[in-house]
């Protein structure tokens, strides 16, 4: 059965056998009066795809389609829809319903709702579709969300540029424009992959001085194009000590946390700032105790995403800065799909994939 | 040799053997321009001291004499001190020495400065003291300390209520400042013990509303008196589940932290707030994922004591409102010492010990 009925994804039967997409049929929610639907063009490739379908994050429920950086054209929309028009070119990232009643909702928080629907492998709540059908991502067809959630693509920005902002871009602009990054401030960026790629730019647009902390020399050219004004190997031998007490804000974007020495990168914060991560290792931190956070008062705190009014500011500011992400992009396919996760899986991309060529595998 | 060549005080020789009070002499670091020499009259007894003299907190100097929470009379000022003269009631805390240059102090954080100097146990630096004199605590017949962590103790505060504000008192006042608690906040503290019992008073008098939460039922009426408007009981399963999101702050004063599900802590907070640890456990708090910190983007962080202006707000306000610490005394000698410990060790007192009638113990 084709659209609306039916949508078309590449789909993982078996968490765990995370190279084994098979291009299958599945039935998305029913279609409400605030809902979207979009024909998609493009959809970027995620670390938390990987984590999912590898099953390093834990249980998830398969089939499932990941991929939660969509970008496509409107083709319908519910009667109530007053934010976008069929035609529109529009995203989703990694939220596709939240309750927008709650507390945390009305305060602009409706990506911290408990209520809230993440664009795979979560279910809907039954008052929104009697069937609670388990949302599926964007290695798809089409997909399916609340207005709310759906973000209309400034022109200047390519599709398959914009993919990446909706997941990546937002993930690190939400806590970096929350910490009141901007002229004035230090701030420093641990790891430069896809996230910290991301966190270089928009914390160097957003007026601060950006140091590029990282384990691997040939990042150092890249960080400096991104706009770091400096560059520290965390490989060398007493690299936090010439920088105690400097950094107003310290973003961890790399996965691997669990094998940090935090007190080097708690160490080189100032009196009550954080050290703040949106990468999520499979593993736990190291065992800490809050004498650890006592020398300048310090924390350690995560995000989700971000909000809304967060994700337009983003995609403003990348229009009129003409701020772009480094992609590179693979014609969606099984195969296709599978190289891209791998490869993301080893780190050896620059920065993001975008999956692209929708058109040649789902006619619809 | 007595004043002002030797100070006298009540030591422990080897750390583990805790109850093992003497009374000896000890050399005070060399008088500077700065300094101000106290005749103590009462000490407090801190969860500090017992985690010192246990070796709870790892090594630490021997012999030491214990004790940061000390009220007495300037008996002799240094020839540039402005803030005191002798015949003044004053106290000190658990801070002796800054640097008052860096970048902390001069952003009035000198409770940050990497090179301070605590009141007890740590060593004075070379260009500051010759000797690089151990300091020695409040279990003693007079304390030496620079001026700016001496303070004036107002004529309302009777002496031994004033003693134990000098630690725990501001080590709660500074957190919950800083976190900007006052009217329209929700507040949660964790644990009534010595710091909590301040913590709910300091809460409540600066127009928070108050929630205690407690493993022990028995805390309820002291919780209620001391200001508080709720009582939860976290040995009651479930607990955490009606509290989801409602605090702006949670500050947790038990040392029992590594014991916590902490996730049920960090759920009760609201989006962006802290987890904020003034108990220092001897053992590391469970290792934590940074997914835990994802459905509110909370953090967790810790603090150490707080600045002078913080205590001396904090001593105004007491005296204003009449607000005093629940206080046990007991008369200072080697088994008043040594009974204060093991009860504070085994959380029987409320809420705070002061060690008195010090003058029967030294004469000069």
């Amino acid at each position: 059965m084709p659209y609306p009925d039916q949508f078309e994804g590449f789909m993982i039967n078996e968490l765990g056998k995370y190279k084994e997409f098979k291009k299958q049929e599945f039935k998305p929610k029913k279609f409400g009066d605030n809902d979207v639907d979009i024909k998609i063009e493009c959809c970027g490739v995620c670390g938390s795809d990987v984590h999912t379908i590898t099953g390093g994050w834990g249980d998830a429920p398969t089939p499932i389609c990941v991929g939660h950086e969509v970008v496509g054209k409107v083709v319908k929309v519910g009667s109530k829809v007053t934010t976008l028009k069929e035609g529109d070119r529009a995203g989703v990232g990694a939220q596709i319903w939240s309750c927008l009643k709650c507390q945390n909702c009305k305060a602009d928080n409706e990506n911290y709702c408990p209520h809230m629907v993440d664009t795979y492998g979560a279910p809907y709540p039954k008052d929104v579709d009697p069937d609670e059908t388990i949302s599926q991502g964007g290695y798809s067809s089409h997909i399916r969300a609340h207005e709310y959630f759906v973000f209309p693509i400034p022109d200047e920005i390519p599709s398959h540029l914009a993919a990446p902002m909706l997941c990546a871009g937002l993930t690190v602009w939400s806590p970096l424009t929350r910490a009141g990054v901007g002229p004035g401030k230090q701030v420093a960026i641990v790891g430069l992959g896809g996230l910290g790629h991301f966190a270089v730019m928009w914390a160097n647009a957003l007026g601060a001085e950006v140091t590029v902390i990282s384990h691997s020399p040939s990042k150092k050219d890249d960080a400096l194009k991104l706009g770091a004004k400096n560059f520290v190997l965390s490989s060398e031998e007493g690299w936090s000590k010439p920088l105690a007490f400097k950094f107003d804000f310290v973003l961890n974007t790399a996965d691997m946390t669990h094998t940090f020495n935090i007190d080097n990168y708690l160490s080189i914060l100032k009196v009550n700032c954080q050290f703040h991560q949106v990468g999520l290792p499979d593993k736990p931190l190291p065992a800490m105790q809050p004498q650890q956070f006592m020398p300048n008062g310090s924390s350690i705190g995560a995000s989700h995403i971000g909000n809304r009014p967060e994700c337009l500011a983003m995609l403003k500011l990348s229009a009129e800065k003409k701020l772009f992400p480094m992609v590179e992009t693979i014609p969606i396919s099984a195969e296709g799909c599978a190289e891209a996760i791998e490869r993301v899986k080893n780190n050896k991309v620059k920065y993001r994939f975008t999956l692209t060529d929708f058109d040649k595998q789902f006619s619809a």
